[in-house]
């Protein structure tokens, strides 16, 4: 048999990663990687922290554990992979398994497959008015990087608006504020940050941390033009402008999928490569894996555009298992992702309660604040879970947590649950590994399942930044926590929760909207306030939610 | 309908879970918590805390989140459940559906239930030479708590001897030694601190653990003889003795089921009370929770007794649901636990292999190092993981992690694998919220069910603690590396793994041990050197776990 050739184009994680497991589990055969840019292998999502100055070294993203540099003697030498960077790959000849480049300094050449692996990651996208001027740019690659860090370093740099809080944006605005101090104004053309990723409520409380970290935060700003000169860049969107001395988009980003198109690949939904689970494209012999693909998801119906390192790697290794004859396939992902922004911590998995308004697919919410370890602990902080779920198959449809870096955990955990299609009766089974130093003995994800199942026995819960103003409320904690901390500055008819037995005959049969701390109570409260016939909801997540919303800040 | 009575025995986590969820879904039953004890409903699991310092305030752990101090008057007003303490149960009248209490001053009562709800606990195991002294005792109650705290703040306490190194025991060593630096001197039977949590390589590291923190640790230490005097305990094992001021005996816990046995109830193979998933007992009206039962495992076939304060709040759950005829039940469990040993986190899940070993369930291992972070994120840390597997079927059997609390994390992930009965090609498959603040985009939990996965393909780990000396070793790590730290001496045949591949052919068939720093690069060695028909093994988890062992000393 002859050897068998494998071209990959793309050197992210995503295609060197099926191409070194390829060269490991198939060693005979002849891996070449293509990739057009000079610089490559570096950890993409690292790049925000290079800017920020918690890494301090670039070099680090392109270094390995041992502190090896991921270079092209790297690849040739400890991983058995030829990497042709430099070259552009322009033209899949699917009939006679070619694939035609371009070089750096004009040369053509054409490379011979057996299997052809689509790495070709994803693009920032531009905004139709963009332009293209030095002071106006996307913080996507090494050299994006390079060019603000000099900036900064020159103290060129002392106003920065960034276009987009997503994920990149959030990143970005910390970076640029926190080490650099310069002055960030963030521009969502949503109504809260990272809309994409998390609802209103917890959106937020990343707004708060935002904004207490010093970031001028514009939330429902869309940027109608950006007009740079040779001093600065004037920003406009509808109500407001500024003056910067760059301007960052930080829109998302699109697939990279010209190569495929061009060869007739089937393109899914969104405009990314189609895949199936094995990541086979619609093409014979052609495979495509990391930014430029869409994967099947674990709770919507149609594949999604998911473009995140966690499952370019994971993808690589299954595209290299199948391609070298074994049985492998990615299952369903949930999305899960995590975000620093300053000192609050975020992650979410599944889908939002606004993303399943958008797909039809019916969902309730409940809200849950919480510590992340027990209560007692010297240590202890605490945690906001938003728990999503489908109220007619109790499906679980997403989780989002914020607040200590111990949210993370629990959107991990729920991330198994949300993949296996799994409920809210078995998120309220979920087990964990209990002390007192690292969690409460009931998790706090267990909690929000108990609350979304009480929801479904009739005790509503209200999303946390419900108005308190205009309704009756009913304040149920003790007199000292009210003292201390008043609820619609006092304007609520206070029982607490151990007279409310005493009380319960005396109140109107429309109870209102109750109230305590962290929402337990309130919620006892409701179930109380049912038996004796009295209608009534509670503020899910408590007032400590709505004191989230003050981060940081006394 | 006559109003239903629910009697449950015993006024911790779970009884009085059970007893407040059914008050509150099931708000017209009458329900009353028979309790022996004045004190009760603390967080047990916080006891250590409380000797150690770490939490200030005994009361604390008798406190909710909102400071509500957790007695009588609590329970009846705000759970709207009665709790007779100072009762002690005697008998069950199964056909008069009563039981006999006896009072604390001699008094006799009877209380009817329509269900009963055993939540006995356990008690300490005794050695059979323990006698009964004040200076030798449990560390199970409050007042044991508040009689150690109390000789320690009258510094009579400096010498510390602690029978058992299982969780209690070495959370106890700690709390004697690092607020009040006491000279404690820990004996454990088994050849490893946690033998029944973790294997012997994870054992290892919380040995140094606990000597790095100052404790004398003996173990294979089998004490045969404790002997109080009027001034100091002499406490003796084949091969010792030591003199101290107090010994704790802390040899693990047995449930209390003598109400229960005596009514005729069907006890699981360990003596614990049997239920089935609804917590059921054998005898009709009978339920039983917490701490006195056997529960379904999800990895071996037969009950187990597993005295977890996060189990029993979820057992008491599941009771008073179905016992308010909800559908409702507890899920086969994993078994997580987690536990703090100073600054060395740990946690386990499942099995371990030699709990497999006795229950003749086929077991392999792997082991990895890897960064907790990504690698190049100036916090990260390092933690540990042991792999434990049935190669014959390919499911997980069970996961230990150590090094940092981002361990902690691994194994509640883990965990919900396990309790599903997935295999390591699921496990290689887990989905986590990446960013490089919170995991290496390649989580350590897939890496190590990749180790797993590659072992089965005739890539063999060799244990972490396998001895370097007398076997033909190959360190495939840089020169800097060697030079800074040498394996064995530097007895070894040195080729970075980016030569190997023109070397290989010099080395001979039987290439030996490949050593690397955590394990990746010899694995990939070892695969290298059997494409050329070189026989090798790596050592798991590399040369870092074996720097484990110096935990935190230089």
């Amino acid at each position: 048999m002859a050897v068998r050739r494998v071209v990959v184009v793309g050197a992210s994680a995503a295609g060197l990663k099926c191409a070194c497991r390829l060269a490991r589990i198939a060693p005979s055969w002849q891996v070449t990687v293509v990739e057009e840019r000079p610089l490559f292998s570096y950890a993409a999502c690292g790049l925000p922290y290079v800017l920020s100055g918690d890494v301090d070294d670039p070099d680090a993203l392109r270094r390995t554990a041992d502190g090896t540099l991921r270079d092209e003697a790297y690849f040739a030498h400890v991983k058995g992979v030829e990497i042709r960077s430099g070259w552009r790959a322009i033209a899949i000849d699917l009939e006679g398994k070619r694939l035609r480049l371009a070089g750096r300094d004009g040369g053509e050449d054409t490379l011979s497959w057996d299997e052809l692996v689509l790495a070709t990651g994803a693009r920032p996208r531009r905004l139709p008015f963009q332009g293209d001027h030095p002071r106006v740019g996307a913080f996507h690659t090494f050299e994006d990087l390079q060019r603000l860090r000099r900036g900064l370093e020159r103290g060129e740099i002392g106003r920065v608006g960034v276009i987009g809080a997503g994920p990149v944006g959030c990143e970005l605005a910390e970076a640029f504020r926190a080490l650099w101090g310069a002055e960030v104004t963030l521009l969502e053309q949503g109504p809260w940050p990272l809309p994409g990723l998390v609802d209103r409520e917890v959106g937020a409380v990343v707004a708060a941390a935002l904004e207490a970290g010093g970031v001028r935060l514009v939330c429902e700003a869309a940027v109608t033009a950006i007009d740079p000169s040779n001093e600065s860049v004037r920003v406009m969107w509808g109500g407001g402008e500024v003056d910067v001395d760059v301007a960052v988009v930080a829109v998302g980003v699109e697939p990279a999928t010209e190569l495929a198109a061009a060869a007739g690949a089937m393109l899914a939904a969104g405009g990314a490569i189609g895949v199936d689970e094995r990541m086979a494209t619609s093409l014979p012999g052609v495979w495509a894996v990391g930014d430029c693909i869409a994967v099947p998801h674990a709770v919507l119906p149609t594949p999604v555009f998911l473009p995140l390192g966690s499952l370019a790697n994971r993808q690589g290794r299954v595209a290299a298992n199948v391609i070298a004859g074994r049985a492998d396939r990615l299952p369903p992902v949930a999305g899960a992702m995590a975000i620093k922004v300053f000192d609050c911590h975020l992650a979410a998995t599944g889908i939002t309660a606004a993303q399943a308004g958008r797909h039809g697919v019916p969902a309730a919410s409940v809200w849950v604040t919480a510590h992340d370890r027990a209560h007692y602990w010297p240590e202890a902080d605490e945690i906001a879970l938003a728990l999503v779920y489908d109220p007619t198959t109790r499906r679980v449809l997403g989780v989002q947590g914020v607040g200590s870096a111990e949210a993370i955990k629990r959107v991990d955990v729920a991330t198994q649950v949300i993949a296996r299609g799994g409920t809210i009766d078995e998120l309220a089974q979920v087990e964990h590994a209990y002390a007192p130093p690292y969690a409460p003995a009931l998790d706090p994800l267990a909690v929000a399942a108990f609350a979304a199942q009480n929801q479904e026995e009739g005790l509503p819960a209200r999303s946390p930044l419900a108005p308190l103003e205009g309704v009756t409320l009913l304040d149920v904690r003790h007199q000292w926590e009210r003292e201390e901390r008043p609820a619609n500055g006092g304007h609520a008819l206070a029982v607490p929760l151990g007279e409310l037995r005493g009380e319960v005959e005396a109140l109107p049969v429309n109870a209102g909207l109750v109230v305590c701390e962290r929402g337990a109570r309130a919620a006892e409260a409701v179930r109380m306030l049912a038996v004796a016939g009295r209608r009534a909801a509670y503020l899910g997540g408590g007032l400590r939610w709505r004191q989230l919303l003050r981060w940081g800040r006394p």
